[in-house]
């Protein structure tokens, strides 16, 4: 079991790169070879007997793709990609990296005759623009409201037609907000989801820049990372056509992930939050999807936390090495 | 008010030419300049004192597009595409020409400074993918399951976000099967909706390839003209961030069809029908769309015919001179 992996630096790459080498098997092989993109060089991890190579660069560059599946991996994990905030300042390094990446990518797959790997792709649930219905049903219509969701689906739509045609064996994995992100906050108007239970987690103060009555749908890194395994191994037959699946996740309140953080770590935790609203954050986040059905993911066996309690046990057992400050 | 029309040779583009220079003005001004393009020369028209200019070549060549729109047209028809069939038969050609041709043309748009024309493209609605509910919702999702399908959607989400971020002012229109088709069968699956009528209407036997309970949406030829010329003039503000509109028709079974025949023709034109079953063809018209809902589009002011009669009788009028063989 050779297996490629691009935007291997990455938190998801990271943490699914660990993963793998801790399974040590993939579709029920031994895994042998690990080959890792990005456009910085990804760490290289402590492998055991597992080869692992590392591809720095572009792959939207000319050749590039096509060497990077030179070995013809069994497996290949598509997780490069821009996030939503930059793609949408800077529109060419958006489509150059999201969409021609992409098409590179599954390019080169489909001019080898007789190679069509298992291609897991990590998409996103910014394929979904408002206005939105109270829960959003798997066949509810996806319209873009960015540069990135644009991308991301037009990806997701190359793959369901080269898997079609038999270039490849695609799995799109729209992934809902990872929560609790590791590391520190960014510019992403979703960085408060995480950082108001990182931060007091850490002792520190975090800003809540939206109402506490706002809706929105969570995955742990350790879900996500299940979910592209899972992406990996499914059989494609049951899938069927329709090759890209909305992730399940768990669907609070804002509120109620405050109230969780409570249950878990007490009120002086909680105390740490400090409700600033932020009118630029909530333009945005007042139009992103709040609940989804996601009941073709829970029957296809996708599997995401019960509660938000879980998520966040989650964190502080992964990150903190079980304590709290 | 200059006009640009790709893929002008076809069928629907010598109509659309001949409608604007019948009607003279568009958006309420005098067409001045109308620039016809296609891979093949498009007819001259008799143009009055409108300037014609006709574009031969395919516009995903490097620097076509921006010659095509040298001129700064103020309103552009993106008629040009390969059909269905083709696109399934030939992967290579209906990439270039239904998705780089037109993303050619976007760009180009895109790349001119303070230059954001009226688009309005025509889709299909091989957007969609079964399988559908009885009658398909505007906000149904689109899982197209054809390279023709998803070359037109991925060229849909391109016009929607250059028009978000203000490169154009796009207007997508999803037509419906267009019926009754002028000239001779083609090897599309779809050729006999139009045959079981056009034929016997002209004396000849025409072969029904699907069970009579079959139900479609068809819209007359003079019907898309008329969705096209009222997508160009259209307030953008009024359709709002959803560019890409699902176009109204008439549902009917194809009995329903051949009963409209008689009530016009008569008993004895009907008989020039005969049911011969197609398995290759029915296996694909199981599976399209049936029924659409509409709404959206009817609030737009998009005007479809109100039964199959009108369409019979429309084709009569404009293509066999009132007459019936």
């Amino acid at each position: 079991m050779r297996i490629l992996m691009t935007g291997a630096a990455g938190m998801i790459g990271r943490k699914l790169t660990t993963r793998l080498l801790k399974e040590g098997t993939l579709r029920g092989q031994k895994i042998t070879a690990l080959e890792l993109q990005d456009i910085v060089a990804a760490p290289m991890p402590d492998a055991g007997g597992v080869d692992v190579t590392i591809h720095t660069g572009d792959m939207a560059d000319d050749g590039a793709a096509s060497k990077m599946i030179a070995s013809r991996p069994d497996v290949i994990f598509h997780l490069a990609g821009i996030v939503s905030g930059e793609a949408e300042a800077d529109f060419d390094l958006g489509y150059r990296v999201n969409l021609d990446g992409s098409k590179a990518l599954f390019d080169a797959i489909r001019l080898v005759e007789g190679y069509t790997p298992r291609v897991v792709f990590s998409s996103s649930i910014a394929v979904y623009g408002g206005p939105f219905p109270d829960v959003i049903p798997d066949d509810f219509h996806r319209v873009p409201l960015s540069s990135y969701g644009t991308q991301k689906l037009m990806s997701e739509l190359i793959l369901n037609d080269y898997t079609r045609r038999g270039f490849m064996d695609g799995i799109g994995i729209r992934l809902p907000t990872i929560c609790v992100r590791p590391g520190k906050a960014n510019k992403a108007a979703s960085s408060f989801f995480s950082g108001i239970i990182r931060e007091p987690l850490a002792g520190q103060e975090a800003l809540l820049p939206v109402p506490r009555s706002v809706v929105h749908t969570h995955a742990s890194p350790r879900a996500a990372v299940g979910f592209l395994m899972h992406g990996a191994e499914i059989d494609g037959e049951t899938v069927g056509a329709r090759r890209n699946i909305t992730m399940p996740g768990v669907a609070v309140t804002v509120g109620e992930q405050i109230e969780a953080l409570g249950r878990i770590a007490g009120e002086n935790v909680v105390k740490r939050i400090r409700d600033e609203h932020d009118e630029a954050v909530w333009a945005l986040v007042k139009n992103w999807p709040t609940r989804f059905e996601g009941k073709r993911a829970r029957e296809l066996g996708f599997k995401a936390e019960s509660s938000f309690d879980e998520i966040i046990k989650t964190h502080i057992e992964e990150e903190l090495g079980g304590k709290i400050a």
